[in-house]
C-alpha cells in the first residue's frame, strides 16, 4: 500500500535543465513504488532575485501586489518544466499554480498567510494516478489576486499541503543533506543530526541556522507534520524534524549556531524607573525594527544601561530611532557596536541537566573569549562575543559538548 | 469627455526596461487627457521563444497544457513590470492575468478560442480611475487551466477586449509605424497606407504581410472594431483598419505582398475524373498540411497536371503524402519546386475596375518575368514567379500601379 508523500524541492535543486531531469527521476522512482506524490517546487536558482532586480530598475519601490504578480512567475515556470520532464520519462504529471490548487491566503502581499487550502483538485488528480506538481511560495486571495508567502514560502506550501492532505510524509529537498550540529564550513567535524525536535529546530532557525525558515517549522509543529530535510543530490537520509526525538545519547545540546549579521546598540544612563524599557522597545517596534537580544544591567545607581541587538541591515534606522528616544527620556549616549557575533548552543537536553550554561562560559573563558552579552531561553543559551572569535568559539563549543 | 481606449503593445515595444518606461509615459499621456485605458501587453522581446527553447531541452514534445502554463508567464512578467513603471510616474494602474480578467477560452491548448470575457473586474478597476493592464495571448478554461491563443494572440486579446468593453478605439502598437503599400525593405518608395479595409488587410495578412495575424483581423471585422496600427517608438499616426475606407484617389490596388516561404508541388498526369482533386487535397488536409494556391490545367487528354503550393516548412511532409496519393490514384511523377515566390496585388478597388489583372501580367511581361501560376480572389491577384525576380516584381508593380 503506497503512501501519500509531499516533497518540496528548493531552487538549487531545479536550478537548470539537468537538475530538473534529475529531480524528475527521483520523483519517478518514488511514484513507481506505488506512492502518491504531491511535489512543491521553488523557482529555478536565482530567478526570483533576477526578477526583483528587474523590477527595481523600473520602480525602486514596486507595489507589493505587482511584486507578487511578477515573482510568482518563477515557480510557475518551474512546475511546468518539471511536469514536462516527468512526461519525458513517461510519468503522468500535472502542474498547478497556487491559484489553481486552491491555496487561499490573506491579502498581505509579499508575506501572505495561508487561510485555507481547497484540496479537491489535487485529490482528483491523485486519484487519476497523476503526480501533482504545485508552485511553491504562492497563493491567491479570495479576489483572485496572486500573493506570495515570504521567505521560505515554498517550505510553508509543502507543510501546509502535507497538513491539509494528511500526508504520510513531508520531505524537504535542499542543497545540503540535513541539519548539522553546526555549520560544516566552520567546523569540518560537524555531524549530521538524525533527529531533532520542532522546538530545537525552531530555536536553531531563529538563531541563524539557514536550512529552514522558522515559520514553516512552526506550522509543522502546530499540526505535528514530521519533516525530513535531505539533499536532492544524493540518496542519504537527512534529518528528521519531529515532535519528540528519542535521546539515545546523553547529548546535552543538539547544535551550535552562529549569527554574524547582528549589531549591538547600547543606550547609556537610562533613568531606572518603571515603563522606560517598554517605551524604548515600543517605539523601535513601531518603526518596524525587530529587536533580538535585550540585556539590561542591574542598576546600582538610579541609571542603567540597556543593550540590545538588531539585524545589521536595520542598524542605521535603529540608531536613529534610539537616539531620538534617548533624548526624549533623558538618557545618555547611544553606542553602536558592529563588531559582534552571536554564538548559541541549542538543545532540549539542557532542560534536565543543570550546569550547561556554566560549561559554555567556562569553555569560552578557556579560549580567552570575552562574553559581552548573555541571553538564555528554555532550550538555548546565546553569547555575544567579538566577531573575530566567532569561528573559534563554534569549534571550541562543538568539541566541549562532544558533538564531533 | 474621455474615451475608452484599448491599446496593445507588442513584444518589441516592451523588450527592455527603457522601452517599458517609454510605453508607460505614452500610456500616462493618454490617461492624463481623461481617457479610460485598457492596455494589453505581450511578453518582453524574445521571452516566449526562450521559454520554448528551455522546454524543448527538457522535453522535445512538451504537453500543450504545460506549454501554456510555461509561456503564459512571459506576459505575466510584462504586465507586472508595466504596472510598476506606471506607479513610478504616479499613475494608478493594476495588472491582471488572462485568468484574473476573466478571458474564458476552450481547452484547445496553444491555440485556444475565446468563448467569453467577464468584464466586471476591468470595469470596476476603470471606475476606480485605474489603468488596467492585461496579459495578452492568454486565457483560462472553465476548469481554470491556463491556455494561450496562438500566434498573434495578444492582438486577439486586444480586439476581443475592445469588443467586449465596447471601446471607442483599439490601438495596436508595434515596431513598424503602420501598414505599407509593400515591404519598405524591398521598395524604399513604399508608402504608409492611411486607411485600409478589414477585407484588404485580411487578404494582405494571408498573402504574407506580417504586421497582424489574420485571426485578429477577422474578429475585428466581425465585430466592426476599427483598429489603429501604429508604432510605439514615435507619435506619427499609423494605419486605420476599418470597415469601409473612403477612396479619395482612384487607387486600383492598396498594397503588394510578397511571400518567399512557399514551395510548389506538381502531381503530373492525374486521371481527369470527378473526385480526384478532392481526394488529393482531403488526404493532404488529414496530414495537417495547409495547401495554399491550387492550379489545375484544363485537360485536353484524359490526364491533367495539378499544382499547388505549401509552406516551405511543410514541403517534405507534403511531398511524402503527395507521392503516396499519386501512386494510389495512378498519377504520374510528383515534381517539387522550391525556387518560387508569390507576389500578389491586393485592393477592393479592383472589384470595380476591370483590367487590373491584365495590367499586372503586362507589367511582369515587360520585365521579362515569367508567370508560373496565377490565382485570383475577389480583391487579390497572386502570381508565382521565380524567386530571383521577386523583389524586381514588387518594385515594378509598385510603380505600375502608382503606389509610390
Amino acid at each position: 500500500m503506497g503512501k501519500l508523500i509531499v516533497q518540496k524541492y528548493g531552487g538549487s535543486s531545479v536550478a537548470n535543465v539537468e537538475r530538473i531531469k534529475n529531480v524528475a527521476q527521483r520523483i519517478s522512482s518514488y511514484h513507481k513504488k506505488g506512492n502518491s506524490l504531491v511535489v512543491v517546487v521553488s523557482a529555478m536558482g536565482d530567478t526570483t532575485d533576477e526578477l526583483i532586480e528587474l523590477a527595481h530598475k523600473i520602480n525602486p519601490e514596486p507595489s507589493e501586489r505587482e511584486h507578487d504578480m511578477l515573482v510568482s512567475t518563477g515557480e510557475q515556470i518551474s512546475v511546468a518544466l518539471l511536469a514536462m520532464a516527468l512526461h519525458a520519462i513517461d510519468c503522468e504529471a500535472i502542474s498547478f499554480t497556487g491559484m489553481q490548487v486552491g491555496i487561499i491566503t490573506d491579502a498581505n502581499h509579499t508575506k501572505a498567510r495561508i487561510l485555507k487550502i481547497n484540496t479537491e483538485r489535487i485529490k482528483k488528480a491523485l486519484k487519476e494516478g497523476k503526480i501533482v506538481i504545485v508552485a511553491g511560495f504562492q497563493g491567491v486571495t479570495v479576489d483572485q489576486d496572486i500573493t506570495t508567502l515570504g521567505r521560505g514560502g515554498s517550505d510553508l506550501t509543502a507543510v501546509a499541503l502535507a497538513t491539509a492532505l494528511k500526508a504520510d510524509e513531508c520531505e524537504i529537498y535542499t542543497d545540503v543533506d540535513g541539519i548539522y550540529t553546526t555549520d560544516p564550513r566552520i567546523e569540518p567535524r560537524a555531524r549530521k543530526i538524525k533527529m531533532i525536535t520542532f522546538e530545537e529546530m525552531l530555536e536553531m532557525a531563529s538563531l541563524g541556522a539557514q536550512v529552514m525558515q522558522a515559520r514553516s517549522i512552526e506550522v509543522a509543529m502546530k499540526y505535528n507534520v514530521p519533516l525530513h530535510v535531505r539533499s536532492s543530490f544524493n540518496n542519504s537520509p537527512g534529518t528528521m524534524i519531529v515532535k519528540e526525538a528519542p535521546r539515545m545519547e546523553e547529548a546535552l545540546i543538539t547544535g551550535i549556531t552562529l549569527n554574524k549579521n547582528e549589531a549591538k546598540i547600547t543606550v547609556c544612563d537610562v533613568p531606572d524607573k518603571p515603563g522606560i524599557a517598554a517605551q524604548i522597545f515600543k517605539e523601535l517596534a513601531e518603526a518596524g525594527i525587530n529587536v533580538d537580544m535585550i540585556v539590561q544591567n542591574v542598576s546600582r545607581t538610579r541609571k542603567t544601561d540597556i543593550s540590545f541587538t538588531v539585524a545589521s541591515t536595520n542598524l542605521t534606522k535603529a540608531l536613529k530611532v534610539s537616539k531620538k528616544i534617548a533624548e526624549s527620556i533623558q538618557a545618555g549616549e547611544v553606542i553602536e557596536d558592529q563588531d559582534i557575533a552571536r554564538v548559541a548552543i541549542v538543545g532540549v537536553g539542557m532542560k534536565s541537566y543543570p550546569g550547561v550554561a556554566a560549561k559554555m562560559f567556562e569553555c569560552l573563558a578557556k579560549h580567552k573569549i570575552n562574553i559581552e552579552m548573555i541571553s538564555t531561553s528554555d532550550i538555548s543559551i546565546s553569547c555575544i562575543i567579538k566577531k573575530k572569535y566567532a569561528e573559534e568559539a563554534v569549534r571550541a563549543l562543538h568539541a566541549a559538548f562532544g558533538l564531533g
